[in-house]
């Protein structure tokens, strides 16, 4: 049956032994096992257990078109708001298993995928572009539920403007094709920020707008192909306690910096490659934007509910809802959660069918969701260090909670509605939330989840249609528009 | 024919001979040749022609139940998604005509009216209340296009919170039946802020939750019933050229203080009194919520677009559109407007049908929706400031166009993009909608539009359903909720 | 007597019949009885006249080098910590007169015109630049204590990064030296801004960094010369009531644009010309800036105080002092006025003797000091807006109290510890100060003082020795600084 | 010689064997070698080491009155101007060691004990007061040179309006006297968060206002004092590499929750006990506030320039110096510096002796600054997290640079001014600042420094003196106060 297991997760990624740096050493071994994967690739497949689980077998699995079999609504190509509302509903169902704290759980990239297969004839007729290899691997992935990380960040060695990386250096830095043989093109140089990288099946490749030849390219391959490294930045898994670290423990999804040393991708894996100009249209013009955030944002309306669920707690917990102060900051998270679902629903609801029959979720919808998500998300830390207070520095361990001082913390740590160990419970999940390396981290990711937040803002400045608008007030003052 | 035309309006407001009071004196005359609401009347009566034009009669009218005549949208009972899209359409055909700064252009209170009416079942045999009273009014102002003020705020003598007013004073300040009389109920007090006071046919007068038994009532009564003074503020019409105030000199809607000078409303006129229960739950379990905040929220989605013109306007005249901050500006309100938006959208995509079959949109998110405009709305005047900066002070008058001097205005005040009588025109605007008398009451009224932001997200907080996102959490904690 | 009388100043002022342009009319008679003029020139006679109040001579005049007689205490250059707060005092009793709202009292030129005279030493010996005629001409104003509007802004035609004004027209637009002949520079062209413009002695104008050639120069000359011509903008004094509007009636200051028409400036009133590098080096390395800021931030610190005031007795007015919001917001208040004075006293404290035995504030904690203001005073508009709320729309006029409604007014507009009349003045005096056309003004000009924030931001940025606590954080790494 | 060294600290610490439990276990052996303090101890060594470095000698210590041996500064009781700039410096000699990261480093509780004994004549003459035991205490400190840790925050069981302990709880949670007897007073129950738990020589406990007679207390008892217990929060020294955590494996203090079962404080150690009046009164006249604040905010200043360093640093790594909203944010920095300097130096220049002879800064302009930087600090979080964005996540090992793929990531991490590893160890730098456990737990300390914020502005607003701002506002208007 092509929708896999949780196991059948564990062990397909176990057995690619793909080659994994961290903390000076290569993994090996079983990466399931490993304290730095163990957490995270447990939860992840709990994701694909939940596939299987017939209450919501509607919403998670769909029928596939070529075999019939049971796929994931994951790699589903909306053809109706229907649609769009059973995608929303499966990537939500995901998120809720998690908080919302698994940026990459796989129906990110599923998503990321099945909108470009929905936009392959953007390809169709174009200089080394393959809209076909294409197609076929998206049925190949959906077929196989496969699991994939991404990396579109190039390595940041000098930001300013006027810097350009040939003018400077000898060596090979950001990862470009470096040949083009009988087999396929080859890849050298590196890219930054794989999240999950070495605990997907694949690691799917694209560049962004504004690259050179050389550096225009889309393609996937497993994790495991030969010249293909991973470089891990260090784990914030510093304890297995789920007591401890609730989040931390379990969801720690692991950035990693990718080497391409002389990596050979076969050409039946290539979907384009030296063209500029169709690179920078794929990019914005497919459905990757439209698909991906609707994807974001759908799971970032579960994170909201989840960081307003600890709040609300935490309120209940000290027994300070009665305070102005407090309604107000519980408010602006009601606010955000009511915002983001606005957003989303809006999207749905103005959606238009594209001329392949794509229901399209409206971008401008989506694209201020975006825009909006990564102010108000480092707010609810800050929120919950307002309201935690003190209360997020007393926090003894499960071990402390163990040991014959137990009595003495039952005593002292008990709190208005909650006995101690139930108290300290959930201040470690709002510390692990907002304060600890895992949690700063997400807040950091939702600040550039989609980018520069500067960038997105000027983005939007330039796309937008604003002429309307202003020739409306021209008219209003009987004055020319020049 | 029910619709009215504007020169209907005219007339039947001048013939009232309200007893209005400004700068001393008692309006005498012709009201719509007095200075202070000349212009504002002429705008009042361009939205009543527009009523009329062929191109969008069926946005802005429907066939009365009743007659099968032409009557206002928005007097429109929704009963679909249909109909509640018609009724944003014509509540924002009216705005375009003033930018949607007519905060009480008629749409307002005639939606209200509507709500009432639409929640009469609540009134059914319960004391002193005359549901059929209500119903025939509704009819009445409907079949005759009537226009109102409303007033529901009580002077503000001390807002400490142990202040009762009756603990000190010995006269009567806020308005509350004193007498109840074989003809009606004799109202004495007074009440603040009736915007259009004195221009329109009645006045809508109702209390809201929390009043003690005198101040609970709800009836109307035209505009120049015996013993009713409205007292207005000071006159914004500083000036009536629209070159020199393009905004205030169209679009002052005044505001007064309603005095009842043992003002006695017949009976017919009275939908409920004395009755604190019904006072409170049809001010909070009616569909005056959702449908007031459909209109307020209609009509702030054009404003926004009228300000993001405005802005648009200014960055391309004196042409800053390459700056980072600046563009970051412009996205600020492109943003807000995008937000509004899809909280507008999201209220009707997910409106539900109530007992009585009217389609009711979604509460908590119009909301969220007026628990935001009130912060972003402020912000347009600073980004206006931000950007018109020097250009907002070098505002020569129409007078000064026509002197001897306007060779030099021509030359030392022309634009990247336009002529110099076209760009004081325009900095003229922005800066009567963001700096002048007029144009500060705008953002007072926005920020307060539907009462003390304070209150709005204490209520937020208490009235949204937090539980199941507290139970969330504690199930993924694994600990009991006490 | 050298300092002069407030009869003086207005004498003086009368008999120059200036060229002045207002609402298409040139201002005929004498300007101290003209509408738009009348109240700012009293209230700027009243400041003349303090200085010869006996209590507080010592700190409003000094004995003049040259003559031994009371000169103002403005034209003092320090030259001790004692001098630089006799300055600080002077200033201060200058600002309490009118809440710190003149932002161009006469100390604030003579100040610059100081700063100008201590830094004599930059123009000596260098070309076109007579340091001469710039000590002479300080003398000459500081014994006839005279006053001064300048202006430093050019047209605003085109802020584009990469336009110059060269490029397109034809046209001459920013004022500029067109000849130099026997008898002095010819001056063309137009300038921005001028506050109190025509109702000074004199105007000083000069350049600031980044001029060309014809763009650098210095000079002052009288209001009345040949070919100058102040245009006003449309006057805020839309009443002269001082109930009605208490601040607009008073301190309106009025801005203009100056029009150069080849106005001769005689060689003996040229400080330099033609000279760029002066130019730059004199308009940043004099004591312009330490000097004027000085003096910018002892008002400041008074119109804090002032706002503080107006709204603390609001606050009390109402009795909503209870309100944990409200205290908030009047702490906002509270830490400005403390931050500003902070910055003051720091500045004097850390003050330095420079070569000439100036004694000079600290820039550093000045500049911060103006970056500052910018950011806090529009928030107090904001705050008087939120206490103010309903009561800052329900403003009858002094007509209203004189007329015969006057009794209904008492009734329904008193307040917690203030009859209806004095509720009423304080309001309009919270109006006054934040919503009306006066008083947005006040904020656009506070905003804007020093320039534009995004480049006070940008100079403090590049001026600041940052390498200091680069290299210590380098050396706490261990890792070299490159 | 009193002064001591880092080993006589590390000596005497270790001789103790205090009652502290961790991660559920009790500490044995010399805790100077424990992972979990050995870092902080060694950072508080080099602290009085650096007292004896010969060129600062006059700015660490000073005679003592009594043995004229050198002793620390942190025990000076200003007498002086010069006095309170000599604190100053001391203070940031300290701080520069660290960054100002050690809010708790030894001359924070010196002063608090330098500013009691000041205060001494409060408690002259009162009940249960011991003014001579506070004296004769403050010089044992002194001349031994003793640690502290303190404690005044009671456990949060409730923290409702209306809640009270006693009502609700049999059993005794808030630290109190139990017990008055021949020996002294007996304590029982817990007080939270005391930093440095366990590695001071001596607790010092005070209660702060609104205590009950059984909770008005202050004394101080060794470490060691039977029945005393120091509970351990979670240790965030996850890793020991200066490389990888260069702050947290150096600075962290660790925060306890402090048991006392019955503890017994002899008589020659209490300062006073029940007597609720003195207690609010010695909290909140005698000179804690003023000489605090001023050891606080000198700190203050000295970590703000750290952070502005790494920051700078970081720009400079990154070469994005260039961009307009990079200088912005740094620009927030420098003004954040210079406000906090501003403070300080306001606070000694205006400075006033006491009744006593004691020089007490202002304690407006530090009460101000107190209020400000848990604004400003938070924002440097933000700030780093969005200059350094990816950069922040993209970070090996020491282990990985000493590994064979060390030639990989000096390739690919290199920066426009950096090679990899220094650029890797500045960016670990900024994460442990800002994102780590260590990191955050600063940001909430500052935030919560001195209390909550909400409580911060409310105590501003009550006792400041507003009162002459009102009278002049009234003045003004020609209005009576009432």
């Amino acid at each position: 049956m092509p929708i896999i297991s949780g196991e059948d997760y564990m062990n397909r990624i176990n057995k690619l032994k793909s080659d994994i740096w961290i903390e000076g050493k290569r993994v090996e071994g079983e990466i399931s096992e490993h304290k730095a994967f163990k957490g995270v690739m447990k939860s992840q497949a709990a994701l694909y257990d939940l596939q299987h689980s017939k209450s919501i077998e509607d919403i998670m699995t769909y029928d596939s078109p070529t075999t019939s079999e049971k796929v994931g609504t994951s790699y589903l190509i909306p053809k109706s708001k229907e649609d769009l509302l059973k995608r929303r509903s499966m990537i939500q169902e995901w998120a809720k298993v998690n908080g919302g704290l698994m940026g990459r759980s796989p129906d990110y990239m599923n998503t990321i995928l099945a909108s470009f297969a929905a936009s392959v004839d953007l390809l169709k007729g174009e200089k080394n572009c393959f809209p076909e290899n294409l197609l076929s691997f998206y049925e190949y992935a959906r077929e196989n539920d496969l699991s994939f990380t991404h990396t579109f960040i190039n390595p940041q060695v000098n930001r300013g403007k006027f810097y350009f990386e040939d003018d400077e250096e000898d060596e090979i830095i950001t990862a470009q094709v470096v040949d083009r043989n009988k087999d396929g093109i080859v890849i050298k140089g590196a890219r930054l920020l794989a999240t999950q990288g070495g605990i997907t099946d694949e690691i799917l490749v694209f560049s962004t707008a504004g690259a050179d030849e050389a550096h225009s390219y889309a393609f996937s391959i497993p994790s495991n192909t030969k010249g293909l490294r991973f470089i891990c930045r260090e784990s914030f898994v510093y304890k297995e306690s789920e007591f401890d670290h609730p989040l931390s423990s379990r969801f720690e999804e692991m950035d990693t910096i990718i080497v391409f040393n002389d990596v050979l991708v076969p050409w039946d894996r290539v979907f384009y490659y030296d063209n500029p100009k169709i690179t920078g249209k794929f990019f914005s013009e497919s459905l990757f934007f439209p698909l991906a955030l609707h994807q974001i944002v759908s799971r970032q309306v579960i994170k909201t509910e989840f960081v307003l669920g600890v709040v609300q707690s935490l309120v209940n917990t000290i027994n300070i809802g009665e305070y102005q102060h407090v309604q107000d900051k519980v408010s602006e998270i009601i606010i955000a959660r009511e915002t983001m679902k606005a957003f989303l629903v809006a999207s749905e609801s103005q959606a238009k069918e594209d001329a392949n029959g794509t229901m399209v979720p409206d971008l401008n919808t989506l694209y201020t969701a975006i825009n909006t998500f990564p102010k108000v998300y480092p707010r609810f830390s800050e929120i919950i260090q307002s309201l935690g207070a003190s209360g997020l520095v007393s926090i003894p361990t499960e071990e402390d909670f163990k040991s014959e001082i137990n009595g003495e913390l039952d005593l002292y740590l008990r709190a208005a509605t909650k006995k101690a160990v139930d108290r300290v419970k959930l201040f470690r999940l709002a510390w692990d939330l907002s304060m600890s390396a895992f949690g700063t981290r997400q807040t950091l990711y939702e600040r550039y989840f989609f980018g520069d937040p500067i960038r997105l803002s000027q983005s939007l400045y330039s796309n937008y249609e604003k002429d309307q608008y202003v020739e409306n007030v021209h008219r209003f003052l009987g004055i020319e528009s020049l």
